[in-house]
């Protein structure tokens, strides 16, 4: 995290006014890792699988999220301190202070819970009054006066749900057809205190698949069949044991595992998606949801979880099978007709909906990609998702090097690849913040080249260095970039 | 309008509800060509003008914005219907019944001329109540309880100010040195009613230069010294007169028509990225705001404007020198330091402001590209920004042809084209939904195909038709989009 603050990955918002729980800014190298790895969704789900995306207000209006169970169910369990009147969400308060999971209980056996157990308050040891439900929506007015009543939408999936007719109609009928969304989500959390794990505001990329609930099947689940899960079942959770069971896919469908085919399909795509952000295979494990943790609208979910050394296992991605549930419920209360004609049966699209958060995989992948092998700080981010893709170095200030340090750094910007330029302090300095910033390569610029038009260029994992033409540049960069070509077939070696 | 609701590019929002003033949905060809002028604009400042960018909340918390001023000033002066209540912006409301301007004038002035010129209630026809202010921005309240207030941003420029300090770091201390924030803004407009033009939220692409006040030099402005600007002067607005001084930008310093060479170079830049959009130069102007128009923080601000036959001339992005107004309130009101030293001086940096609406844009853009000749109707877009780039059609759904389209599809989608297949209705009807969304090229599979492996490719402005090896078609389709080769040029030509 000191490195992340220092480099300008991402740091506390509002600082200099104190600060504000919940909220963080991202800095240059942050907005950087964080564009791209939005770019590698899109082009996994929109791209990839052809999935529709829109882009609809995170502004609310009322009705929406009644129809959506969110005004009367988006709850958060909390409760206050008598004396100090500090508030906490029960749940938290319970895990940090007696290390016990109470999530999915009712309040009343939340109550019972805190009172045998003796929970006090966090902050003064005060007693505890009666938990209580606090709607983690965050509310304002549309309008002058306070006549309509909005909120900051919770997901993103809504806007998705209200659009289904017209979706549906671009998508040409066809079952299953999908819609993405990616933009910001909100959660007036209580009192968070967990860094980046637990936002008041963050980025979701979400993605809807509407179905035929008859016939639950991806038309190209071979794709994926082979794909290996780590499942830890429900079943297992109940009995309080935590043992992963590893399978395929395709065998996870055949035991009946998952619901359908379709939930298996998202859960392998995911796993592709989270270990193509460098995540390895080891610290993803999908966790299914007992019947008290999942959300109001939920018949089966998922929790794509990873591991951290700092938080231990973290959700970053939830698959859940939300039934008819939400198109069901806006027919109800917009009266509009959402039904759809397949084989001459009139359904509601059942949903299996892939919901990603954005911002816990790019701290995963900060704490992943963090190297530290004595003697170098590094981080090993994977190359196609670096902030900065080259490093552009004048060895010295001096006998024209940085103007021809300049001519390369343009040559590669008009190719598109995200470039710095760097002639501060020494050469090793310049390394050290490159390395700290996950930068693949970089390119010194020395007197050499000026007699034969070459560079040399380091790898950030290795510090091997190879001699290059500088009209080679271009290609070598980008097929290393793209795992390509092997960093030591891109030119003659350089001794160190 | 029409072909933009009816080919997915943008919807009133919440309209199974009832819809909701001054929201729109981005469809699917909405959301791709957003993202699109989004990337262009990023790639002209990040990557090309070597920008720091970041990335902060859009809930703020109450004292940033105490601070800058937006509690205070950020208002609108409404006016109340006495009789039915309808409430309305009062300069709207002038503009709409009487054709005149009244922006600028003090909320007296503003009684006074609407006693004078009778408006009445636009609803009703009833007598008006006198003006008052409304603050425009969302409210809410962070954390359980209303203990600490919060609100929407109306700009995303104070992330970026109140991070003044870390982004200096950043910077290594150069000045001028800028920083760009790419996000959503919000604006509780009281009754909107000018479709996308008046929204309330809506999404900005910011930019802050910071630079030294004694200075406000860029090192690279004969880069755009030529660039011709077409500018209506604030002394020609207040004597009544609609005359454009043409001169370019570096006319315009020598001449002091802008205070510095800072302002004249975001002028010229805002022109290259506005005709980057496929804008035609005739149809941009540079407003300069008379001292009554000009926002709470500013000194001198241009509006740049845009020429559509449904609006008029409307504002797209503003070039605004907000001094050190921003920096130094949030020195008073945070206590920290924020000041710099420039060859031994301390000082607190100036600011010129870039600000760009990315809805308005995108508004303009359909606009223009429309084009209709009688026979065909189709969006003239910008090749480069095209959101699907190619069709790629099986002539019949039969002999192999589907399959062939399929392959072509996902060679061309593993390039990174943005692909759509489609094989539903006759070829004729094919060509006209690619037309509407504005597809560059379209690529048709037919039986020749399967014999000697080209297809034909046609052009969406002259639909001319070649005919291509399928093994060229993404360099082909690549040198067509970045315009580096022409139509004519990529293959034998076909008879219509």
């Amino acid at each position: 995290m000191e490195l992340a603050l220092r480099r300008g990955f991402i740091w506390p918002a509002f600082e200099i006014y104190g600060g504000a729980g919940g909220f963080y800014d991202y800095g240059p190298m942050g907005t950087a890792l964080k564009n791209r790895i939005i770019e590698k969704w899109r082009r996994l789900y929109v791209l990839g699988e052809g999935f529709l995306e829109v882009d609809s207000p995170t502004i609310t209006p009322e009705e929406v999220l009644k129809a959506s169970g969110h005004v009367e169910n988006f709850v958060d369990v909390m409760v206050e301190c008598k004396k100090c009147g500090t508030a906490f969400k029960a749940v938290d308060l319970v895990k940090e202070t007696a290390s016990k999971d109470i999530e999915g209980l009712s309040k009343e056996e939340m109550n019972k819970f805190m009172r045998e157990q003796l929970i006090k308050c966090a902050e003064c040891g005060g007693e505890l009054g009666e938990v209580f439900d606090f709607n983690a929506m965050f509310k304002t007015t549309i309008g002058p006066g306070s006549k309509r009543v909005g909120y900051l939408r919770p997901e993103t999936a809504q806007g998705i749900f209200i659009n289904f007719k017209r979706l549906q109609r671009l998508a040409r009928g066809k079952l299953p057809f999908g819609v993405v969304q990616i933009g910001k989500g909100y959660r007036n959390e209580i009192s968070p205190r967990q860094g980046m794990v637990r936002l008041r505001e963050f980025t979701m990329a979400e993605a809807e698949v509407f179905l035929d609930p008859e016939n639950p099947k991806h038309p190209n689940f071979e794709r994926m069949a082979g794909e290996n899960l780590r499942l830890w079942l429900a079943r297992d959770q109940e009995k309080g044991v935590e043992k992963l069971t590893e399978v395929t896919a395709g065998e996870a469908v055949k035991q009946g595992l998952t619901r359908n085919e379709l939930i298996a399909y998202y859960l392998a795509l995911t796993n592709v998606f989270l270990q193509g952000l460098g995540i390895p295979p080891e610290a993803i494990r999908f966790r299914e949801q007992t019947k008290g943790q999942r959300a109001h609208y939920s018949h089966e979910t998922w929790d794509a979880e990873i591991f951290t050394k700092r938080f231990g296992w973290i959700e970053v991605t939830g698959i859940a099978y939300r039934t008819d549930y939400d198109l069901s419920r806006h027919i109800q209360h917009s009266k509009e007709d959402l039904t759809v004609f397949v084989d001459g049966r009139k359904i509601v699209c059942h949903v299996v909906e892939p919901s990603y958060g954005i911002d816990r995989p790019f701290y995963c992948m900060l704490e992943h990609s963090y190297t530290s092998d004595g003697k170098r700080k590094y981080l090993k981010l994977r190359k196609d998702l670096a902030p900065v893709q080259a490093g552009v170095f004048p060895l010295m200030s001096k006998d024209g090097l940085p103007e021809k340090a300049g001519e390369v750094q343009e040559t590669l910007k008009s190719c598109g690849f995200a470039v710095e330029y760097d002639a501060a302090g020494s050469i090793g300095r310049r390394y050290t913040r490159a390395d700290e910033i996950g930068t693949p390569y970089c390119v010194t610029i020395d007197h050499r080249t000026l007699q034969d038009g070459t560079v040399t260029m380091r790898d950030r994992d290795t510090t091997a260095q190879v001699r290059v033409p500088i009209q080679n540049l271009p290609v070598f960069l980008l097929s290393l970039l793209c795992d390509e070509i092997s960093f030591e077939s891109a030119g003659e070696p350089v001794k160190a």
